[in-house]
This record gives C-alpha cells, sequence and structure tokens, in this order.
C-alpha cells in the first residue's frame, strides 16, 4: 500500500502545486514549506587548495562577506522559505522568476543563462527502501564566478561523500572553480540514478521470476505500478539530457573549457540512464505481455479438465441412466452376467478410450 | 450521461462548423452566436502605472478615443458578432482572414504577426464539475502596442483574479505594457489547464483503485471517455507550444525583451502540461490494460468455480446412477452395510481427494 | 456490401493503374478514361472584374485566344483524353511528365514548379451517401500566369458555388488574379475534407453508442472498415499539407504575396484535417478495445449463467440420485416424512445456499 | 509450404552472407554463385540514335572497343563471378570496395558517387506467382559518361520491354545519354515494385473476405506470412527512396539536368510505393484484430450453445431423478394424471421459460 | 535455465556496476577485474609493409621504444588494471575520464577526439552455444598516429584471423596506417554481430515453426526472452551507428582519406544490423501475436468438444431418467417394443440430429 500511495503523491506533487497558483501574479513567492513551517537550514563550505571554511549558518547575510573573497562559497538550503529566497535574490540580482521556480517545486528539468549566474533545476532521486519507492526531490543551483548556491526541499541528500571529498581534498574538486563543483553536485544526482535504476532492475527481475514460474492474480497490479514509477522517471529524466546539453554547449564564460569536457561525461550517464529506462519499460510491456498468456495458457487448462471430466462421464451416467429405466421389457436386464461383467466393461473401455484420445491430443 | 454527451459536442465542436462554411467566399463573416442573438458585451479597461477606468460600453466606437492615450487599453468581447468584428476590423486594420478567424470557433491555437499587431488564437479550458466534463472555450487576442483586444465565445472567464490585481494595482501589471499585458491573459488560461489536469489525476486515480479493487462493466466506457478527454485536451495544448515558441522568438517590436522571459516561463508550463498529459494517456492505457486482465482473471475464477463443482459431483451421479440400475443380479445392492458405510466411504473418499487435488493446485 | 466494394475499389484504384503501365516508356500517355470512350468535356471561364464569359467548346484550340487576353481565364476539363492532354502540353510547353500524371489516376498529391506554371495534384473527395462511401477524385491543376487549368477524372465537382460566385462578383475572386483562383479551388476542395470528417464522425459517434450499449458481432467489422477509410484519408492529406507548404514558400513569381496569406489559411485547415483524423483514429482504436472488453464481458456474463446453474443443480440431481438407489438396506426411504419433508427441505437449503453465495459474489 | 520456405530463405539470404565473410579482409571477393558454378552470362547493347549494336559476348574484354566510342554501351552481366568483377574492375578503375559490394548479395539499396562513375545498388523484385513469393534480386549499377554496367544475380530480369524500347527506337531512348538509361533501368525496377504490391493487394482483400466470412485457423499464419513479407519489401524500400533523393540531388556531372526530372518522377514513385506498404501494414495489423475479435465471437458462439443446453436439461434431468426416487411414501406417484400430464407439463413450462429468457437476451 | 540467467547478467551488468561508483571522484579508477585479481595480458604486434614483431611483453614499459618507431603498433590488453591503465594514461596523454571508462565496462559506444589520439568505445558480441547466450564484452581503442592500444575485459577475442592476416600479410592491412588498423579491428567486431544475428534468426524460424505446429506454453517465455535478447542488442547497436558515422566525418587529421571510404562500409553494414535487428523486432512481436491466437484457438477446440459432448448427453440422459421414474401410471413402460426399440430410435434421432448439426456448423 506505502508503494501505492508513493506514486500517487508522486504524480500529484507535480499537478496540485501549479494548480494553487492559479490565477496568482506570475513572481509571486509561495514558499513550499510553509505549511510545516520548518525555517531553511544554511549550511556553507567555503574552499579554495589551501584553506577550507565549513559552519552552519542563520541567516543568509552572514555568508555575504564569503561571495566576495576569491574562494569557492557553496552555499547550500535545505526547504527554503520565501523570505530567504527574496533576501538571495535582491543580493545576488535573481530574476523574480529564478526565484519562483525555486519555491515551486514539481517542475520540469530546466537550464537558464542570466549575465552574472547560471540557474539550473534538477530532480534529486533515492530509492526509499521501507517504503519501497522513489522519492524525488527538486534541486536548484544558482551557479555564479566563485559560488554556488544550491537549494533543497528538505533536509538530507546524496552530496555527503562529496563534502567528504571535499573536506579531505580528495579528488580534483578543491583545485578547481565553482563550474566543477556545480558539475560535481550534478555528478552526483545523475550517479543516484543508477541505484534506483538498479532497485528497479532487482523488481522487474523479481516479477520476471514469479510471472515465468507461479503467476497470481497481484502481478497486473505490480506491473501496473512498475510502469507508472518507470514513466515519472522518464519524464525527469528526458529533459535532464538537454539540460546537460545546453550546459555544455553553452557560450557563458561562467562554464570554463576543463569542465566541459566533464558536462560531456554526465551528459553521457544521462543518455545511458536513458537508454536503460527504455530498456526497462519494453521490459514490463512485455512482463505484462507474459502475463496475459500466463492466464490464458490457465484457463486453457481449468477447461481442459473440465472438457475430460464432462467428456468421461456423461456417457458413462447416460449408461446408469438406461439401465434404470422401467421398461418391463428390458432383456439384458436378467442376464446372469449383464452387471458384473457386461457393463463394467462397456464403462472401463468407454472411459479408457477416451483417456486414451485426451493422451493423444496431449491434453493430459 | 452529461459527460458522454459533452465529449460528442466537444468533438463535433470542431468538425461542424467547418463544414457549414464549405464553398462560401473565404473571409465572409458569419457569427458562430447569431443563432441564440445575444448581442456582444464589452467591457473595458484602460490602465496606466497612476490611473484606471472601468467600463462596460455598448458600442465599440465609445473605445476609440482610449486606443490613442498612452495608456493601455484592453478591451474584452463576449459572443462577438459579425458586425462588432466588421467594424473592428476596419478600425483596427485587421486582415479579412483574422475577422473570419475570431467569429469561427474550433479553431486549432495559431499565431500571425502583421506589422501593427498580432493575432492569437488560444483555446481556454475550465472543468465543469457539475456535468463533470471539460468546457473549451475559443479566446482571440489581438495584441497592439498599446492595446489588447479579446474575444471569447461567451460570458464568464479565467480573468477575474488578473482583473482584481489590475485594479488593486498587485504585481507588476500596471507598470508594464500591453505585451505583458497578453502575457498575463494567456498565462491565466495556462494556469488553469493545470486545475482540469488536475480534475482528470483525480478521476484516473480514482478509476485505478476501482480496476485494482473490484472493477465491473462500466469501467472500460469510463476509461474509453478519459482517453478521449485526453485526445481532445492534447490536441489543443501540441499547437500552443508551437505558437507560444513563435511568441517568444518573434521579431516583432510588439513584444519587448522584458516580456520575453515571462513569455519563456508560460512556454514552459505549456511543456509541462505536455509532459502530464502524456503521462496520464500512458497511465490510462495502463488502466485499459489492467482492466482486460482483470476481466481474464474473473473469469478464470469463474471457470474455476464451474470445474471444481463438475468434477467433483460428476463422478459421485455417475456412482449413485449406478446402484439405481434394475440389473437382475447385482449382488451388492443386498449387502448390509453397502449403503450407509460402503457407499458412502466411496462418496466421501472420492469428493475428498479431487477437493485435495483442487488444494494442491490452488484452484481453491 | 456498397461499402464493402467501396473500399476495395478505393484502395486497388492506386495499385492497379500504376501496375498496368509498368515497362511502358515514361511519359506514354494511357488515358484513364479511354476504356469508357467518354469525349472530354471543356468548360471555359474568362473574367475579369468587368466582364465574364462562360461557355462550353468542343475543342481546346477554342480556348487559346482567351489565354492571351489579360483578363483571368479558368478551363476545366472533366475526363481527359490522351489527345487532349497532349495538345494542350505542346500549347501551354507543359512537360511529357506533367501530362502522364494528369492521365495516371492514384497520384499522391504532389506541386511541381517549373518556369511559367505550376503544377499541383490534389484529391478531391466527396462523401457518397447512398453508398455511404468516400469517393476519392483526383484534381490537377496547372496555373500560369493569367489562366488555371483544371482537369478533374469525371464530371461532377465541389466548384458549384465557386462558379456562381465568380457569375455574381461575390467575394473578391473576380478582382484578383489567376494565383487567388486557383486558391479558391484548393480551399474549396479541402473545405470538403470537412464535410467528409463530419460524415465519419457521425459513424464514430453512433458506433460508439452502439459498442457501449449493445456491441454485436457486425461492429468490428464496421470498425475495420472506418480504420480503412480513415488510412485512405490520411494518406492523402498527409502529402496535401506539404503540397501547401511548399507553395505558400515557393518564390515563384507566378504567386502573388497577397495570395501567400490565403494559402497559409489553407494550409492551416489542413493542418486541423490531419489532427481530427489522428484523433478520429485514436477514437476507432480506442472502439476496438472497448468492443472487446464487452466481448470478454458478456463471455463472463454467460460462463456466470452457465457456472450458478450447474453448482445448483449438479448436487441436487445427486441427492435425487442416492435416493433413486435400490440398495435393500436404505432405512431413509420408510420414513414417513423423508420426502415431503426432509428431501425437500435439503434441496431447498442447499440451492437457496448457493444463491446466497452467488448473489454475495455479485454473480447475479 | 511454399510460401513458408521462401519468406525464410528470404530472410536468411540477407544475414548468411555476411556471416560467412566474417574475419575475411574487407574488399575480399567471393562469388555468391561459385558453388553452382555458372559462367557469367555478358549481353551488351550498344546504341545512338542512328544505329544500335546488340550481342551477347564470351569474355568481358570484347566489350572495351565499345566504351570508348561515343555511343551508349548497356553491358548486362548476369551471375557475375569474382574473375569477372575483377577484370572489370581494374579496367574501369572501379574501388574494391565496388567490387566486393557487387558480389555479396543481400546488400541494402545504396548510392556511391566517384569521380568517373556512380554506383547503385537495388532490388529488383517479381512475385513468384507458382511459388506465391516475393522473388528478390540484387541489381547493381555502375553509370559513367558513355556506359552502364548492369550486374545481376541471375538470368532473367524486368528489362525486356526496355531492350525492346531501344532496339525498336520508341521512347527517347535512344537519343538520351547513359543517364537516362540508367534511370530507365531503375524506373522498370520501381514500376516491378507496384505489380508486387498488387499482388500482396489481393492477397490482403482475400484475406478479409475470409476473415469478414468465416475465419479458420489457418488465417493467423497467413497474416503473419502476409506481414513480414511487407517487412522485407519495407526494408528494401525504404533505403531505396533515400539512394533517390541523393541521386537527384548529387552534383555529379554524370546526371544531367534534363535527367534530374525524371529522377524526381521515380523517386515519387518510390514515396507512393512506401505509403501503399505503410497502408498495407495497418491493414494487415487490422487483419489480425479483426480475426482475434472473430476467434472472441465465435468463442463466445459456442459457450451460449452449451449453456443454453445446460440450463434446459439440468432441472429437467433433476425432476426425471426426483421421481425416479425410492422413497416409500411419495403420493404423487400414484396419481392418475401425475405423469402423463403433471410432469410433461412441468417440463415443457420449465424448457419454454428458458427459451424464452434466452430469446430475450438475444442468445438464441 | 542457462539462457535465462545470461539474460539476467546482460542486463545487470549495465546497471550494477555503475551503482557502486555513485559518490566517487569522477576520474577514479577501480578496476572492474580487480575482484578475481588476473594480472593483465599484453600482446604486442608491431609492422610495416617490409617486417613484422609480435611478442607477448609483462609490462607496458616494454611497448615504449616501439612506439616512436614508424612501424605501426597495436597494444592488446586483456583485463587492464588500474595500475596499467593509469601507467598508460600518463605515457599517451590521456585524460582522466577515457582511463576512468575503459575500467568502467558496460558502457554506451562512444567516440571522443583528442588532439593526438582518438578514443572508441565499443561492444563485442559472440554467441556463445554451450550456453546459447550472447555474451557481450567492451572493448575500447586508443588511435594514435602510429598506434593502437586495444582493452578487453578478459582474453578470447574475434581478432584471431586479423592477426593471422597481419602476419601472413594478406590483404592491405600491412601496407596501411593505424587508422586502418582501428578500421579492420571494428570491422572485424561488426562481422561477428552478424554472426550473432544469424544464431537469433535461426531461433526465431525455430520458435516460428512451433508456434505454427503445435505450440506449447514455454513459446510465451522463450518468446519474451528473445525480446530482451533483441533489445540489448539494439542498445549497443544504435550507438554505434553515431560513433561510425562520427568517425567517418571527423576532421582529425588522424584519420587518413582512403581509410574514410572503408569506414563508410562498416557504417553501411551497421545499418544493415540495425535493420535486421528491427525486422526481428517485428518478427518477434508477430510471433507473440501468433501465439495468442493459437491459444485462443486451441480454447475453442477446447469448449468446442465440451459443447458436442454435453449437447449431445444431457438430453439423452434426460429420456433415460425419463423412464427410471417410478410413476404408477406410465403406459410406454409397458409397450413391447418401448424399450429394444422405440427408446433407441429416439436415442440415435437425437444424437444424429445433433452431430449432424454440429457437421454443419463445422464444430467437427
Amino acid at each position: 500500500m506505502g508503494k501505492h500511495q508513493t506514486n500517487k503523491s508522486g504524480r500529484s506533487r507535480l499537478i496540485r502545486k501549479r494548480a494553487k497558483k492559479a490565477g496568482l501574479p506570475p513572481g509571486t513567492l509561495i514558499s513550499e514549506t510553509d505549511q510545516v513551517q520548518i525555517a531553511a537550514r544554511l549550511s556553507l563550505l567555503d574552499y579554495d587548495p589551501e584553506q577550507i571554511t565549513e559552519k552552519e549558518i542563520k541567516t543568509v547575510q552572514e555568508s555575504y562577506p564569503f561571495k566576495d573573497k576569491p574562494t569557492v562559497t557553496w552555499l547550500n538550503i535545505d526547504g527554503p522559505t520565501a523570505a530567504v529566497i527574496e533576501e538571495l535574490g535582491t543580493h545576488f540580482n535573481m530574476h523574480p522568476l529564478i526565484q519562483e521556480d525555486i519555491l515551486t517545486i514539481g517542475q520540469r528539468p530546466k537550464f537558464e543563462e542570466y549575465e552574472d549566474h547560471l540557474f539550473i533545476v534538477l530532480e534529486m532521486m533515492r530509492y526509499d527502501d521501507q517504503r519501497s519507492m522513489i522519492k524525488f526531490e527538486q534541486v536548484s543551483l544558482v551557479v555564479g564566478n566563485r559560488f554556488v548556491l544550491s537549494f533543497q526541499e528538505e533536509v538530507g541528500d546524496v552530496f555527503d561523500v562529496l563534502r567528504e571529498r571535499i573536506r579531505s581534498a580528495k579528488g580534483k574538486v578543491r583545485k578547481m572553480e565553482a563550474d566543477y563543483l556545480a558539475y560535481t553536485l550534478i555528478d552526483a544526482i545523475v550517479d543516484h540514478y543508477f541505484l534506483v535504476l538498479e532497485k528497479l532492475g532487482e523488481q522487474i527481475e523479481a516479477l520476471e521470476d514469479i510471472v515465468l514460474a507461479d503467476p497470481d492474480t497481484s502481478v497486473s497490479g505490480r506491473i501496473h505500478r512498475l510502469k507508472r514509477e518507470l514513466s515519472l522517471l522518464r519524464r525527469s529524466v528526458w529533459p535532464l539530457r538537454e539540460v546537460l546539453s545546453h550546459l555544455q554547449r553553452t557560450e557563458s564564460p561562467l562554464i570554463r573549457d576543463t569542465t566541459r569536457l566533464y558536462l560531456r561525461d554526465v551528459y553521457d550517464h544521462t543518455i545511458q540512464v536513458i537508454d536503460t529506462i527504455e530498456i526497462f519499460r519494453d521490459m514490463v510491456a512485455g512482463l505484462l505481455d507474459l502475463y496475459l498468456a500466463a492466464v490464458s495458457n490457465r484457463m486453457n487448462a481449468v477447461m481442459k479438465v473440465l472438457t475430460v471430466i464432462a467428456t468421461i462421464f456423461m456417457p458413462l451416467s447416460f449408461f446408469a441412466g438406461v439401465y434404470g429405466m422401467n421398461f418391463n421389457h428390458m432383456p439384458e436386464l436378467k442376464w446372469r452376467w449383464a452387471y458384473p461383467l457386461g457393463f463394467w466393461i462397456i464403462i472401463i473401455i468407454s472411459a479408457g478410450s477416451m483417456l486414451l484420445y485426451f493422451k493423444r491430443r496431449k491434453w493430459l
């Protein structure tokens, strides 16, 4: 049931939010998290090859001094409120539509280019094993020359390994600029798609085994849910492909040439994700065919049992009925061996020949 | 039934009107609303950042003085008659084909560029809860430098919130030019698509629950109707996408650069609507598969009951028939315990082993 | 049956003619109408804003003087023979392949541009109510600077309203040049597509009502025929779209700029026809699904009746059989109330509990 | 069965040859006809508007003198051997890959442009009525300035009418250059596609009549085979379209402008062939749906007969069983009119009301 | 079962590897073969038209002297370890992402262009007859001016014939440069696709024969597996097409013009492979339809047997039941010929007319 509800929420999530905004002026900021009134959590990471500063901050204003330093500044905001966005928007000169997009969850992945920053919206996916469902979370990135702002719906993300890498100065990230940081964030998100695909792949395999062995009536529902899960996944990966294609070919000086090669790599991964999704969709469609064939075959089997039984016993019952008739003149009834021999021989031959016939037609 | 009829009218609406015009010279004005003889209702809204004039007018001529003022003028016409269109056409220098298009309902969304005005046709959608159907209404916009003419089939639209915003000077609309007004009109229309999608999404969810739980024979009809509703929706949103894409990239000076960003935003929303429609179509197709699987499964269940009953009672009836025979020499008949013990033991063993067999094959 | 044959001819028409020509030198003129030996009917219409000449002519040569006058000349030829085409071809300098195309029916709509004339092939469609089928007829247009030649397969077309309009000088056509005349011919043809679509739409609606109410076995055949009709329609409209797109964007001076806007309009109508055809195809496919679901449901209903009857009467018959047995020692047989009370109570309870069970499972 | 095998060979033909070559150096010449050791048959046709030379030659060298004359030379080779190709390849300066392509049957239609000749591969199709299958044969053309080399798999082709035309100087071919000769060869091949399509069209019509009237179980196999035949056909025509499109737009001086118009014409025919194939595929898919619906309907009919019989006779048998019981106290048994009147009236009413019920539900 | 597992591994192979890397810095080298700890096998082939050196080497450093010689050097590495790749990467100046790609199996075929080398990833396929499955192996090529590095997952490949050719100086390869060597490697791989296709084609044919003759319930599973096999195949060939298209059109001086023609040839082969896969997919889809039709037909046959038996014996049993009744007054019972003649005549007529009826309806 949990699975079922996830999917519902996965879908409704997209539609409801939009619907609620109908009629409001464009650029109106409605914080999606207002309802639960969680203050935004702000965490700041500022580094260059030599040193690193990491801290939780209370107000966005605390981060402004870092912005002007020649270091790379990564400000991550979990559950941003309208007030936070507005303050940042003014300071970083973000277009009102960007501000609206950050707050409106259920966005399509998109890439927009402004003079002094790039705006990227992505969907982060994780597989929730307990409720066995895909959890979607919107991540918005604002990438400037020396800073990256990242906005997430709630606390908890796929970036912990990356943070560890920055702290320990493993990999190249400490030596590179903000665009490379943005790339690693995107890369981390896309890499998690493979984890989600792996889970779905396991489910498909499990279902396949069931359908090939002994499918019950719940199978069609499970196939249906997998199909829907794949539809949702697909909807969020296809536009991501365009986003990365644009990002890689943008002429904005904010993306350096050395980073472009890496962006092409993550673009290739996205294509691979899409390929896999398409194959999974094919497979799930094939599973349904297989299941329907199994149901037909089983029906056939049931019908054969019925037909065999009826074909054997109907003639027999008729014979028994004949000799239960009360005609005065039925000479057979008086014969000594009529019943013990004659009758049973007829019965056995009749039933036997029927069985033989069905054997031949491979119904048994 | 109401739902059924809607769909019919939704479809026929497209075809009939065109058919009626076959053979007439192009540019002939046949007012679609002539039949019911409602005079056009004209309402005028004229504003700049400082002041606002709002009034219902009787003749189009009353609106002409506003046109030359440096304010933005919005003239909305509900149920325009051929006469009104012709008068406006002459005054605003509209091509005869535009005039024809405004009067011919069932148009495909389109965008045409003329020297001193732009012509846009859209479909406004609302969900009629009472008759649980989508209500389509054609809206035509003529966008000039300082004026917007909007033409609707009948009184009642999705612009009330927008009017309120203009009156109260909320949002940016009062500070902007006619092109931004046109954008907000389009935005209001597209935002309502999400409301319609939400309603359809709810219907799909409800149907899904029914199909997974206990589908009856009415389900296939309901799926069919949903499919058709989505087809109609899709037909009107796909061309809208092109319209907005052209509008955003037009080189006409009537569209200012600041507005272009907003048009891109509403274009993005249209893509999102299309994505959702495609997913819904997928889901509805999946629902049909699910339903057919359910029907097959139920048939299987029925057949199993029949087969179990027949398989148990046919042999039993045969045995009873045998001992109802009138052969003179049937020694069993005379045994003391033949009936109370022998016969019933055979019966119970025979029936019991059958039941066991069916239990094993999981038919029970 | 009439419907069935139409479709056959509609299809074969395309293939046979081509096949017959295999092996002949390209440009060979085989008159399609030679077989029935009807002489071509030639009618001429020559006009300018001031005056109009209309007459039936016997030989093509009679039309030549009109060609050089500064008026617009429309020569319509019904059922052209090879001789007529050849004579006209020489006089108007038409390429041999054009001549061949005019005579070969079953052409794909096409547009070809030559220095001093344009060549357009279209399919004219009418709905034949008596035989309830679509009637296709090929129309070829040769459009010069001051003349239009139109070639039709047989007498009878969709241009009568247009002729009337020219005679009475209604609309703009009398004031315009030959390219506008060509446009009005095309427009008249495309407008008739909507009439055909309306007829098909009515058939789909009628079928839908039948399928939702009480489908019989003839339904699948009717769906199949509708599908084929739509396939044929589609095949002739898709290339028309390209034709009109090219025609509108051609750089030939034979098409004046004022006419281009009108061509765009008829192009838009073609798109609308295509949209409608695609929706109809969707609907017809949906109808088949609906029908198959109905067949399955009905099978289910039949099986339920059988199962209910068998499940009730098989046990009852067994009980009756038991007390028809001839065992010497069957104490029940001697009880006073065994039959009138005991037996019938068992029967009623047994049948009643079965009925209750089926009621609960909603089989009744 | 012949039909079945054909199709197999039609398919395997493609795959086996390629597979055999795996691992060999590119350009290796394996003569496909080596196995049967038929020497190549060479026939030469040399003409200009005034005179014509036609002869069978033994060695390719005999044809070389003709090459340098200002006449058009057509050398046709049936069943070329590796030696012949190599000799010609050296003399005409053909790239090793061309030589390999000519010998490797099962090629995709292709067009390649070299400095002093063009290389074209096509598939020639004929309908073999006896084995009722499509016969594919690869034709390779090497088109130079004044010569055309054509290579066929075996003796027998679709060019006889063309040869006759050249001999009798009918049509334009004698007056034109080598490129026009190449065009007429291609045209002859494409024209034969229509003959093949006509045969398939007839088969589809025949199958349609069967499916609508009285389909038996062989129908699904026949539909399957038609589908496969169409798949193979389609695979060879789609690339042909590209070939002709390139050929017509090539900038090689070997194709003269006058010929281009003719190539566009044969290109149009190819499009028409493709259109027809697509419609046929649609129809065949529709046939399968129709057939499955027919099977379902027939099952329904069978089930109804069973249900009617069971529903009528099960209660009757029960009544007969009741009065066959041996209870001592069954007062009805003693009534005078119980059997001749009472019993039969019950039987007739019971059976009659059932029949009436089934009549009402339209099962009879 | 072997087949089943293959397919699983074929799929999982793609997904698992990626998933394992999630969170690691890009460019991190994880050797896929580390788990089994097989040292890389390095084999070197160095040649020019005059001489050839062939040897197994222990360390990559041994190959460096050959690199600078004006000969062509082919270094093949089976099961490369991270250490080997890193060493080579530094020496040959390979981008870290290339190094990562070589080690990460389950890559999509790709082509990347660097200043002094080209990087190509392909999938090598072989058909494992014993386990009757397709075996995929990733091959990466690094193509420099005078050297080719090839990396394979494990020992054993499709290049033996090619090595033999180089040794014996057959074909052109010894006379050509490194780019031609790369081409022959790709050509060998693509040629093996045809072998795999041939195997799949045989399986499809075999399945087709079974489905047309006498399908059992295992067929749907086999069809499903074939479908999946084709999906995997398709996924790896489609991107290969792009790779070869880019490779052939690259402006890199590393590809010489003479080689381009050969690359176009192998590109054509890839198209042919794709065509064949698409046809196979069509056929397999058709097989499933055919199978489902066969299942339905068989069900029909079963139902007919049941219906015939029931329709014949139910009335007969009823008659026997009637004359088994114990009414006192049943005059028929006393007639002399009632049983031997009257009864059996009724029975025979009744059964006979039923049989005749079924014969007429072609149920028998």
